[in-house]
């Protein structure tokens, strides 16, 4: 596997969505299906199809197609969703609480089993069947439970502050929500969700609509 | 600006970025900065950023490089930030929530307007400060308000219910957070967000981590 490094991070985005298109054939009892159909299906031509699954080994058979359990559980293990990871979620507002009860998470593998906020005056509560924990514990709780993913639902404003204990707690994934540029050290994965940046592509389509 | 209509998509999901980087120099004061320094702070080459830009028009001068207000100005026009857009949730759970009640969406000229939920026992409700009207009442709620996107924060099972509804009642965007791709016409404007894409990215770096 080490073709993989040199992948870029633009056929990487695309793998999740091959993932789930792949997931719902399964559902559907679909076998077997050729570029062609998958490209229909996504979006992307039937080239790129070839030439993005080729980064990661020969899949498909000339003449036949992608055997679409294999395929699926190629690209689960491409993707890492064979392991489990342990996450925690700092911010118990609107945001972390829907973050924290989103049941598909678990399903792929990602146990949320922290969330943590600052509002220590009325903690721990109940949210929703997740005990929310003061902030001041989450340093300890990182180590002792050896927590892979730090999810950030917090304000822009502490943000980092959040970021620097994940970091300094050892853990080795973020997932920011908060609309902020975070400093983190090389090793550290982070994958920012960007809600504006979405919002204003579709404000961009809509002022081509004329409006 | 006949020219914009050949950008790829690749590109215009760039521009809110060069945005929210442009709007926080503004922040600071800086009116001017060069290529390469929009480089460093974006990630982008600098020779990526010209090339970028000039799909737009000529923005930078040589040897002077970008008025910050200009060009934030501009990319905000290119963007359709320059307007005022009426939205509404449908879906009144924990990320609807989050989404009706994050001012930041206000601030870029995105106000929304309604909340619906298919819940009507406890309707209507109150939603932190937003009153959570029936289901019922959204098409019509639509048509009297002349409402331009449509959010859809409901069940995965739910969502190509509510996108028909929208289609119906004349919603030009769907800002769509179900794990579900919607079908809609081509002249409907769809933006998806997928949490379970970015956290399978995340996931494919960890792995790499040895994890």
């Amino acid at each position: 596997m080490t073709k993989e490094t040199q992948v870029s991070i633009t056929v990487i985005r695309r793998l999740p969505k091959y993932y789930r298109y792949l997931s719902e054939l399964l559902q559907k009892g679909i076998n077997r299906i050729s570029s062609q159909e998958l490209s229909k299906l996504t979006g992307f031509t039937a080239s790129q199809i070839r030439q993005d699954l080729n980064n990661f080994g020969g899949f498909g058979q000339q003449g036949y197609g992608y055997n679409v359990e294999e395929l699926h559980k190629e690209l689960g293990k491409i993707l890492g969703l064979n392991k489990e990871y342990k996450a925690v979620v700092a911010g118990a507002g609107n945001l972390g609480n829907a973050i924290a009860n989103y049941g598909g998470f678990k399903d792929a593998g990602f146990d949320i089993i922290g969330v943590f906020s600052r509002y220590y005056k009325d903690l721990p509560f109940d949210m929703e069947g997740l005990e929310v924990r003061d902030m001041s514990e989450l340093e300890d709780f990182i180590k002792d439970n050896n927590v892979d993913i730090g999810i950030i639902t917090t304000s822009k404003d502490n943000a980092q502050k959040v970021a620097d204990i994940y970091i300094k707690s050892g853990i080795k994934g973020i997932w920011n929500f908060a609309p902020v540029d975070l400093v983190v050290p090389e090793d550290i994965v982070l994958e920012n969700v960007r809600l504006s940046d979405s919002l204003y592509t579709l404000s961009y389509f809509l002022k081509g609509l004329g409006k």
